[in-house]
């Protein structure tokens, strides 16, 4: 006998399916048909979970965040009790950095939604608040505790991403780049 | 009589409608048929200039670029001869970041294509060496000469524009965070 649908599974089921779309082919190849055929599922079926591809699209966002903060908390976990700030900072940040293979496809899910977010504003809402409360924290665990200092790290953090996933910064270069400007932020290693 | 026609021009105007699609609709509403409704013309004559929708990205791109290019040059040319190469640099890179209703279209183009490369990453090639010698000439200009901190400047940089784009930074966050930055790199501006 068929046991009660898990509806959050089997929106987490198509979420997982429209990200592979997204990751392989990019955005504007994801549709609710296509979606389907990559979930197994019928495009009814998905139309009863998602009415629009925005909903869709921000849910699956929503998914990419989530696994984001487990893998910024178990990072976090393994530092072990009170870790100094720029060792924090960096494991915080290498964490959300698309550095391998199941990082790069979050990423490109996640570069894929800002496009489409900077042609409507009104779906970044949420993507607002996070960054104002990460750049708040990250003020709070800076030597200077300065908001536009931190502004810049996370803007700095965003970049490498993006070129990341270009390719036109190698994991290596990425890091240094990070490490530079820890240096800049706490002063060179032999003084952190 | 028609006059002869302008091959050039008429790219650029299929371009122009390209990127008026992208910039008001996102990446995914761009269809040959689309950009020609758009652009006034047929598809046939789309197809005509552009066999593939990625020749026509790559096109936009460029012109994109070479828009960007001219906004550089003009903003570096009224600084006059030999500016400080901190203002040199903020002076590039205001210009570059989307802070007006121009350069935000331009901008959500750039973006747009980032997202594009990222899941077609031989599109990126003419990217990754322009990223190059941007990081070369960046580290010349720095006190430093250090790579690692120019690549976390233009990074940083990029960030600044998406974060614009999504609105999760106003133009003054964006120009306080990079002065910010430029303050860790030359120094505090009473000793820059």
């Amino acid at each position: 006998m068929p046991k009660k649908v898990d509806h959050q599974q089997r929106r987490t089921l198509i979420a997982d399916a429209l990200m592979r779309v997204a990751a392989d082919q990019g955005l504007e190849a994801v549709s609710l048909r296509h979606v389907a055929t990559e979930a197994g599922v019928s495009a009814g079926m998905v139309q009863h979970y998602f009415r629009t591809k925005d909903e869709m699209m921000a849910f699956a966002l929503s998914v990419v965040r989530e696994r984001s903060q487990i893998r910024v908390t178990e990072a976090v976990a393994r530092l072990g009790e009170a870790p100094a700030p720029r060792l924090l900072l960096r494991t915080i940040i290498a964490a959300l950095l698309p550095l391998d293979a199941h990082t790069r496809d979050d990423g490109r899910v996640a570069l894929a939604f800002l496009a489409y977010t900077a042609v409507r504003p009104t779906a970044a809402t949420g993507l607002r608040e996070g960054t104002a409360q990460l750049t708040a924290f990250v003020a709070s665990v800076l030597p200077t505790n300065d908001v536009s200092a931190a502004a810049g790290l996370l803007a700095l953090m965003e970049g490498l991403g993006v070129y990341l996933l270009g390719g036109q910064y190698t994991a290596e270069q990425a890091l240094d780049a990070l490490d530079a400007q820890l240096d800049l932020l706490f002063g060179t290693p032999a003084t952190a």
